[in-house]
């Protein structure tokens, strides 16, 4: 009887995890907010057909007064049972054409992906105490691995990438600050999805990779607190479940 | 014959390493360029002192116009031959009073310790390119480590960790970008350093601490390019000059 927010989740890996999550029994999954800056026709379909199930709710990440507000409206919807797991999938990612000099949107991804998830995560903290499974996970990337930077050079996102190892080391902040509570704060890289901004390319469907990164938020308990997760997938030796390196 | 620009050095472990560099011998360093938001009377001293193979140039990291400015200004002194070596030891740290919801300044913090790095290292890196060296030590921390997280939790400064965390990431971007052009970009924990930053009760003195991060220049070649290293200084187990796990 678990109330899950995912924030980002009008596309991509957001809204799938938002659809993976209801198809789960009602005894298993009370509520989904989907938390995310608008919506979208394929996420208004949802609401309108688990009317009472699925919650969408405002949320600018990058705009306090947004996250308050967005706080008070999912507090009104999830009740006295507040909330299980948030989930921090709500974040920008940009190209570069040139050398690392060419960086000229670092303190924008920094803003979105870093401190726009603290924001929302300090927001929500007190709905979380409120609920029993006490869990935040942030998604990150095999991109933010600064041990296998080499592995990802070919990727010339590096504004993303360092925005995303500081998302790494907030998550072990925030580990550390509510081990004592009972939290359990994960980073969990995805893998490459085929979404708006994976590509088409990539190797995972978003359903793939929502079903990965929901089933880490499953298995996760506090022994698990602090670390970089990588998603497990059958058929793909790269996706084995196992701590990212740093 | 080196040029060295180290910013941050009006004070701490900038002041001090600017110290060490001009009491070496004229034919190993040429000129050292005091790069600082505002002098102080102990930089003033010197630069009255060594009138001409110490300048003193305003550096505001946080403002791009002043880079510019600083930039042009560097490069008259500097001449045809460039500078060889940017350390980049201007940075901001905070302590935070409770846990980590109660953290108000992130965006500061990355703002000053990584964007104003890049947004220096970027400006600088004409000047990088007319000299020899061509090396670039990002003053990183220990704090910075996820690896060892637990070993700092006693320290409630995790916007100061987390943008130093950043700042390890962008070094790794930049050696990434700039290994072709036979650049070598490092992040240096100094260790624990009695300055106003560090307090009393520190380890090691800003002399110890200049020292030390200078073995770490002096020794660094493209081989170590993209590494995180922790000082070596004799006494002291921890001051291994081995990398720092990320």
């Amino acid at each position: 009887m678990a109330t899950y927010i995912v924030t980002g989740s009008s596309r991509g890996l957001g809204l799938a995890m938002v659809k993976n999550l209801i198809a789960r029994d009602p005894t298993e999954v009370r509520l989904v907010i989907a938390a995310t800056r608008k919506s979208s026709p394929a996420l208004d379909e949802i609401v309108k057909r688990e009317a009472g199930r699925v919650a969408f709710i405002p949320l600018d990440v990058s705009n306090e007064a947004s996250i308050a507000s967005s706080v008070e409206a999912a507090g009104s919807v999830a009740g006295q049972k507040g909330v299980d797991v948030l989930i921090n999938c709500a974040g920008v990612h940009s190209w570069v054409d040139g050398k690392t000099e060419k960086m000229s949107d670092l303190d924008h991804q920094l803003s979105v992906n870093v401190v726009g998830t603290h924001n929302v995560t300090r927001g929500f903290l007190p709905l979380l105490r409120m609920g029993k499974l006490k869990k935040v996970a942030n998604i990150s990337t095999f991109y933010a691995s600064m041990t296998l930077a080499e592995m990802s050079s070919f990727a010339n996102c590096p504004a993303y990438k360092i925005s995303k190892a500081a998302l790494n080391a907030l998550t072990v902040q925030y580990a550390m600050s509510y081990k004592d509570e009972g939290f359990t704060f994960l980073a969990v890289s995805p893998g490459w999805l085929k979404t708006d901004m994976g590509g088409d390319d990539a190797h995972l469907t978003a359903e793939e990779g929502a079903q990965a990164v929901l089933n880490i938020v499953d298995k996760a308990d506090t022994d698990s607190n602090g670390s970089f997760k990588n998603v497990e997938v059958p058929g793909w030796d790269m996706y084995d479940g196992k701590n990212v390196p740093w």
